[in-house]
C-alpha cells in the first residue's frame, strides 16, 4: 500500500542541490558575521510553551505549533511545549539562565528554522530560517553602525548592490503620533494601519487608520510627515523623546558612513515594524524588486528583563534565508560552481570483475583529496558512463581485464572527452592533479 | 515578572564552544562523506503524521512529538503533523515523491536533529541529532562495504582507533532461530530478549526469553551459537538463506578488508538491532569505554516501497553525534582550537573620542580578514583590557589622543603580553602578517 509522500503544508524538501544553495549563503553570513565578533548559538527546536505565550502579540500565538503532553496526558489535549517561532525570544531566555557564563557584551549569531502556522503562500513558508545577530550589553550607537555594516557585507559579498537599510526609532514614531494628537492608547493600532503604507497606499492607510478610531485630520498630518521631512522634523522636535530619538538615529547614520553600509541607510520615518518589543532604533534591508524585506531588526531593551527580573540592553537584526534565496535565484546571482554534483570521479564496474578492484581504486583515489562515486552494479559500460555524464562527474575509470593485465587504468576525462591510460599505482596522484 | 529560563525537559542549548565543538566533529562527517560520493539532503522537521506512524513499533509509537491542530480545530484535542522521528522514514518518503529527479543509486548523508519523548537520561536527550548515510537502488555488497568505509574513514579522522564494527544479518538470525526449534511468530520477541545481550549477560537473557514463550533448550542452542563459532555456522547452514546470508556477510567482510575499515569489521552473530525493517546485514559501532553504540545501520530492501508501491533496495548508517561528543569529550579528543573564541582582535574605546575612529579601524582591520570586535562603551582601559583578556581575543589595538596625534595606534599581544606602536594605516597588513 502506498501513500502519500507529500512533504507537509508549507514545507519543502530541500534535494542536494537545495542544501548546497543555502549552504553557500548561510557560509558567507556566519563568514561575516565571525569577522565581525559575533559568535555561534544554538537553542532547541522545542521550548515550554510559557517561553513563547505572550511574546509575539495576539496575532503570533495563534501561528504558534503547539505539542500535545504525552503518554497519559494525550487524550487530555493539553499542550506543554511549542516550536519556536523566532530566535530572539530564545536569546532572550538562553542570555537570563546563562549570564555569568556569557560575556558582557555578548555578541552571538544564530542560524535555524523557526516555524509558524502562516497561510503558505509564494516566499512564505511554514518551516523557514532566520538569520539573527544580535550584540547585548550596551546601549551605544556603535552597536547598530557595526551591525548595520555587517549585514551590508553579507549582502554585498552576496551580490547585492541595491539594497536599502530603512532606518527609523521607536521613540520618533511615538513622539510624531503624539504630535499629531493621537491618543497614546490608539498609538499601537494606529502603527498596524501605518505598516501597510507600501502595500495599500496612502489613501487607504488613512481609511484604516480612521477606522481604527485615529481622527482624520491627526492621520492626515502623519500621512503628511511621511512624504514632507520639514514637517517630520517640525514635529518630532516637539517633545524630549522625539528630540533625543532624532538625535540618536543621526548617530547612528554618522557612524553607518564610515563603513562599508555607507550609501545604503535611509531615515523612513514611516517604517513601523511589527513587533511590539522594540523600544529604540528599528531598521529593515529592502531591494526594489521585491515586496517585503530581506530582513530587519531593531533595539530591544526590556525583552531580556522579562526572563532575568533586570534589565539588560540589547539590539538585534535577522535576515531571510528563504527571501535572500528567491530574489538570488530570480537574478540568477548564485555562482554556478555551488550546485557541482558530489563525485569529481566514478569507478565504473565489470562483469566478472572482483568487485574488491574497484574498492580499492576508489581508496586510493580518494587518499587524494578526490571525491569518488562507484558504480555499484556490473552493468554495460555504456550504461554506466551515460550514469556518470548524467551526475556530472569529471572522471571516469574504466579497469578492464586488458587493462588489469598491463596494471593499468583507462580515465575518461567527461568535459574533454578524452581518454588516457594511468598506471594504477598513480591514478590518485594524476587526477589529483589535473 | 522573571520566569523559567532553563531549556525544555531533555532538550539543550549551545553555547558557542559547544556549537564550534559539534560544527567541528559534523565537518569532518559532510567532508568524508562528500568524498565518498554521498550528497547532502534535508527534510523538514515536521511531517504529515500518517507519515510516521506504524513506522517505528508500538513503543517507537509512543515516543513521537505530536503537533496539536491549529485554529477552530485546536480545542478538538487533534493532532496533524508529528516531529521528525528518524532521517530513514522521510528519507524512504522523498525516494519515492522525486524518484524521476534523482540519481538511479541515489546517495545521501543528512545531518539533522530528531526528536524523541524518551526519558531523558546521561548522553540520552529529546533532541539529537543523526548523522545519516545511504545509497539507494543497489543489492550489491560492494554498498556495504564502501559505507563501512566512509564510516571508518570518519572514526579514524575524529581519532577514533579502537571501534569495531559489528556485524550481523536478519537472515542469519532468522536460519539461527529456526535451527533452534523457535518458533518463526515468537522471533521478534525472541529477538528483544537477544538485544539485551550486553546488558543483562546469558542467565538474564535466558531467563528473558523463556519468559517470553521460548523454550529453554531452543534458548540455550541460541545463547551457545553466540559463543561457539562452529555451532552458529553449522545451525545457519541447515537452511538455504542461512547459507546465503553467511556468504553476504563473507563478501561484504572480503570487500571492507581493502578499505580502512580492515581490522575493524567483525561477524557478531548476537547483534540483532532493535528496527524492524532491516532485511539484510546489519552492523553497530562500539568503542570499549561506552555502554551502547555510536551508531548503526543495515539493509532495508522493503522499507521504500510502503511509499512508492515499488521495492527499491536501500543500506543506510546512522552515526549518532551526541554519542560520539560524549567520548571525544571524556576522551579529551577535541583538538583545542576548535573552540578558539571568535575574535582576533578588539579595538577599544576612550572617553571623548570619536567612535568614528573606532569604526574604521575595525573595517580596516576586517578587510584583511581578521576578526574584530570594538568594545562598544568608553569604560576604563583596563576594564577593557580585562574584558579582552576573558574573550580570549589576541590582539588589543589602543589609539588615545597621543596615538592619533601621531598617526598611528598601540597593539598590545595578548600571549606575549608585548605592546608595539603600528602606523594607522598598516594595523591590518601587519596584524595579519604576525
Amino acid at each position: 500500500m502506498s501513500q502519500s509522500t507529500r512533504p507537509a503544508r508549507g514545507m519543502r524538501d530541500f534535494l542536494p542541490d537545495d542544501v548546497r544553495r543555502r549552504r553557500h549563503v548561510i557560509g558567507v553570513i556566519e563568514h561575516v558575521y565571525g569577522r565581525y565578533g559575533f559568535e555561534p548559538l544554538a537553542t532547541p527546536a522545542l521550548e515550554n510553551i510559557e517561553t513563547l505565550t505572550g511574546k509575539y502579540g495576539e496575532e503570533g500565538n495563534k501561528l504558534i505549533f503547539k505539542v500535545l503532553r504525552r503518554g497519559e496526558h494525550e487524550s487530555s489535549g493539553e499542550t506543554d511545549l511549542a516550536l519556536r517561532y523566532d530566535l530572539t525570544v530564545p536569546l532572550a531566555r538562553v542570555v537570563a539562565e546563562y549570564r555569568g557564563k556569557l560575556p558582557k557584551f555578548f555578541k552571538r549569531y544564530q542560524i535555524q528554522p523557526v516555524w509558524r502556522a502562516d497561510r503558505p503562500a509564494r516566499g512564505r513558508f511554514r518551516e523557514f530560517y532566520q538569520c539573527d545577530l544580535d550584540a547585548i550589553g550596551s546601549t551605544s550607537p556603535l552597536v547598530e553602525a557595526d551591525m548595520l555594516s555587517a549585514v551590508s557585507e553579507v549582502l554585498q559579498r552576496l551580490g547585492f548592490n541595491d539594497f536599502t537599510i530603512q532606518l527609523n526609532h521607536r521613540e520618533l514614531l511615538t513622539a510624531l503620533l503624539n504630535a499629531a494628537g493621537i491618543d497614546s492608547a490608539l498609538h499601537p493600532t494606529a502603527l498596524v494601519a501605518v505598516d501597510k503604507l507600501d502595500k495599500i497606499g496612502r489613501d487607504g492607510v488613512r481609511e484604516d487608520m480612521v477606522s481604527r478610531g485615529v481622527p482624520g485630520s491627526s492621520a492626515d498630518t502623519c500621512l503628511t510627515a511621511f512624504e514632507d521631512s520639514e514637517a517630520f522634523e517640525a514635529l518630532v522636535a516637539r517633545e524630549e523623546r522625539g528630540v533625543a530619538a532624532r538625535q540618536n538615529v543621526r548617530e547612528i547614520m554618522t557612524l553607518a558612513d564610515v563603513t562599508v553600509a555607507r550609501g545604503h541607510v535611509a531615515l523612513t520615518p514611516r517604517l513601523a515594524r511589527g513587533l511590539s518589543y522594540y523600544t529604540g532604533a528599528i531598521m529593515e534591508v529592502s531591494v526594489p524588486d521585491l515586496a517585503g524585506s530581506l530582513g530587519g531588526g531593531g533595539r530591544y531593551d526590556g525583552l531580556i528583563g522579562m526572563f532575568s527580573g533586570e534589565n539588560i540592553p540589547a539590539c538585534g537584526f535577522s535576515l531571510g534565508l528563504e527571501r535572500i534565496l528567491v530574489v538570488m535565484t530570480e537574478r540568477n546571482m548564485l555562482p554556478g560552481g555551488v550546485t557541482r554534483g558530489a563525485a569529481d570521479v566514478m569507478v565504473t564496474r565489470f562483469e566478472g570483475e572482483d568487485p574488491v578492484d574497484a574498492l580499492r581504486l576508489a581508496a586510493e583515489i580518494r587518499a587524494t583529496g578526490l571525491s569518488v562515486d562507484i558504480y555499484p552494479d556490473a552493468d554495460k559500460l555504456g550504461k554506466q558512463f551515460k550514469y556518470a555524464a548524467s551526475l556530472g562527474v569529471r572522471f571516469v575509470t574504466v579497469a578492464g581485464a586488458d587493462e588489469r593485465a598491463r596494471g593499468e587504468v583507462t580515465v575518461k576525462d567527461m568535459v574533454t572527452g578524452k581518454q588516457f591510460p594511468v598506471a594504477m599505482a598513480e591514478v590518485g596522484a594524476r587526477l589529483a592533479a589535473i
